[in-house]
């Protein structure tokens, strides 16, 4: 239904964000603002047809789409409400020192500048939330660059029509129409001349470990290498520690069950192995964990190739030395659900078996049986980087694992304590990153205000006076923003 | 005389790096000060000794290495009084909110944390600032990652008299072996075995584009890639307009003389380009900057080496057609000796010409002769990545010339107005660094309190008690850091 970009069109498209780019950088806080309030609103004003639309093509239920929507429409004003507040641009301002010996000291003050036009790949399993106006999107009309979108060729449609919103804001705030360009391409080639593009300054991608690696890697290979900001999922271990157990096993056993079946699996957060030590707490965290699983009804996946890859991941993991199914849901499936299940294997077997250690993107998880302490201690120190770790734990537990603590929080973007690590709270504290392989730059994260840093350099200007400098460093501080002023965070003028 | 290390040296160095980094990490912002003031103390405490060895082994002045010594003691406590403050680890806090519809808000905090340990390869042209108790082991150290320097090999004994007093430092404070290594390697093997190591989670690099485009290759080959901090030097364009030039062409030239053969053109930031429009004012300036040229004596270079790239490169931009020698030294040189010089070419010429546009690392530069005001912003809009642009201009000038400006600030790291770009200020607000090919991350710099925020990432901790918090992050605030409370910068506990 929707053709590939060509080459003509991705040229087209990267140049006219780079134009837009050379106007839109300058675009103050308060207006870029405007922008992304007037696209909420707009996506708002598209009503029941982009949630039908949206249903149709990913699958998902009306009340999850109707939540995403609104969590999209929240992430573009907080991040407006963060640009239009501006201190976010770290602003610093060291004054001259004219009479220093033995050299003056210049005036030197820095803020964060946008580095150029950000290709975004939208993704499969948030058709909103990180797809055409998602985060990487909202971060970087934040950061002051404008945005080529290839819309996921999962959801064109619905991508269309969050672009047509878009599109009517770029319209109604009298942007450059660069600010924002659309295209499919359900072929690699589309991606891969998208990233090479020499106007491209950085990429933003959601997805798979292999999809992402292979962006990450031609950009690395162009001739001015680019970032490449992938978040390529996660296996999210969670760690259960004996007393939490055993006064609250059943609890946290329902808690888990809806953990990995919610939203039939398809969350980069799901977790996707649950290690705990062998004894009678363990037990009936598995009883409760698989008497939810059983009875959980399958529902169709985003779309079939998720579902053949869900199947055959799944049924490799099974097919593994010494690997039990601990759990299936006994209800009925068709061809393109999740299948609701869990499997079971001893540390030893996972130690050795690195195919257990990769994500089955789907509701399914595996329990990590450990004879020991020390042997969930070697479990952690032989995982991957990851997006979460999560403890189950009391006091007490926490007290007498403090070097399982300790590991787990080297290993990831985010520790999580009696809960769950889905359901990903958006606000400025969120780390939604993590050590390769779960993203490949762990120093940055795609939820919240801070994903605007990826999208920005430190610009420094030397002598310039007052009249030259943009309102961010002019001494009067015009737009009361905090600064650093020679050393001292402050909201004060010179 | 020093053997490069072996493979074996090698893995001990960085086993035992990332041994001590699991108890360094923890070390308080108060702990890690004291560590890098009893560094700074213990360089002193060497003595003339250490200003001697570096004249013999580097060739640079007693004057300048007595600067450059204070420069990175400064440098040291300027970064120690920074963690010992601790507000640079971004404390963020979002406290829960049980009552929250539909879903309770769980109790979010966020600090930057250490990523392991750093291999930083000294740097040829500041044995001390740039090199093994410099700013990039520095940065790392403020971080909480322990140090792995391979010493230039131009500077061994060098190297060896300040590691000396790091691990005088080491012991003193307590801390494990492991915070620092030092090893030799004038192999290019050594370097990427260190860059190679798992073990290795970040690299720090001052030279060539050559050897910096090398190691940033083979971090990304990695089956973990990890970030590499290189900065790779740089052509630091100065346009000269011509209001100023009509009213101080002498002034400027003299200035720019002395810049340009300052420490014999041996910096990073030396002036390569020099961008005029042809008239009275860019002919008067010529005549003043060629008189001290062909004043300047020559000075050995730091070492043969790169005595012999500087002439070779000079040789091969005067073998270009239409390039004419401008001025050089009438006095006499000898075979290691730098060759103050300068030479022109027409606008023209230098965009269609690439070899015009690398850098020639001594006391030599370019001028660009453009016709009018659209040559020079062509001249602007063909340039690479840079450290610097600077503007020699009138308030005038820079009304005139806004699109010119504004198209420099999109090649640079730093803007410079009516001074030189040489002798970079250390302070926060300074940004060292520069979109690619200047460096491999021109979000990230490499002088001042900015450069720790390479070794760092975030990570968010959800729903743990005090008790089990990190001092940066716990209910009363115990370090009176400036946090982002619930949205707000506050110094109050909760």
């Amino acid at each position: 239904m929707f053709q590939d970009a060509t080459t003509a069109q991705i040229n087209t498209a990267l140049e006219s964000a780079y134009t837009a780019f050379l106007s839109y950088r300058y675009q103050s806080g308060a207006q870029k603002a405007a922008f992304m309030r007037t696209i909420a609103t707009e996506i708002e004003a598209l009503g029941p047809i982009l949630i039908e639309t949206a249903q149709r093509e990913s699958n998902l239920p009306e009340a999850r789409l109707l939540g995403e929507r609104g969590r999209t429409c929240n992430q573009l004003r907080n991040l407006a409400d963060v640009v239009a507040e501006g201190s976010w641009l770290q602003a610093t301002i060291e004054t001259a020192l004219p009479d220093r010996q033995p050299l003056p000291k210049p005036d030197i003050r820095n803020m964060l500048v946008p580095i150029g036009p950000v290709v975004v790949f939208g993704a499969s399993n948030f058709p909103f939330a990180y797809s055409t106006a998602g985060v990487d999107p909202a971060a970087a009309w934040a950061a002051g660059c404008p945005v080529v979108v290839k819309a996921h060729p999962a959801h064109p449609e619905t991508s269309e029509l969050v672009a047509s919103a878009i599109l009517k804001a770029v319209e109604k705030c009298g942007l450059p129409a660069g600010a924002f360009v659309h295209l499919h391409g359900a072929n690699f080639e589309v991606g891969k001349a998208l990233v090479m593009h020499p106007k491209t300054a950085a990429v933003g991608f959601t997805g798979s470990f292999v999809g992402g690696k292979a962006l990450f890697d031609l950009a690395n290979q162009r001739p001015v290498p680019i970032p490449v900001f992938a978040e390529m999922g996660s296996t999210n271990p969670v760690f259960l520690l004996p007393d939490a157990l055993e006064k609250e096993a059943e609890k946290y056993g329902k808690m888990y069950a809806g953990s990995i079946t919610g939203g039939m699996g398809q969350f980069c957060t799901k977790p996707g192995l649950l290690i705990g030590t062998a004894g009678s707490g363990l037990d009936q965290f598995m009883v409760a964990l698989n008497a939810a699983i059983e009875q959980t009804a399958p529902v169709a996946m985003l779309h079939p190739g998720i579902a053949t890859a869900f199947r055959e991941k799944r049924a490799n993991v099974l097919a593994q030395t010494a690997v039990a199914v601990e759990a299936e849901t006994t209800l009925e499936y068709a061809p393109n659900d999740g299948i609701p299940s869990a499997a079971s294997v001893s540390a030893a077997e996972f130690l050795q078996n690195p195919t257990l250690h990769q994500e089955v993107f789907g509701p399914f998880s595996l329990l990590i049986k450990c004879q020991n302490e020390q042997e969930m201690s070697q479990v952690a120190s032989h995982l991957e980087g990851q997006l979460t770790c999560t403890f189950i734990a009391t006091d007490h537990d926490l007290h007498a694992h403090r070097d399982l603590v300790q590991a787990a929080s080297l290993l990831c973007g985010r520790l999580v304590l009696n809960s769950v690590p889905t359901g990903v709270e958006v606000c400025a504290a969120m780390q939604h990153g993590g050590p390769f392989p779960a993203s490949t730059d762990g120093r940055f994260g795609s939820v919240g205000a801070h994903a605007i840093h990826r999208f920005v350099r430190p610009l420094a200007i030397q002598g310039f006076k007052d009249e030259f400098l943009p309102a961010e460093l002019q001494d009067a501080n015009p737009l009361g923003i905090w600064r650093m002023l020679n050393g001292q965070w402050s909201k004060q003028g010179i």
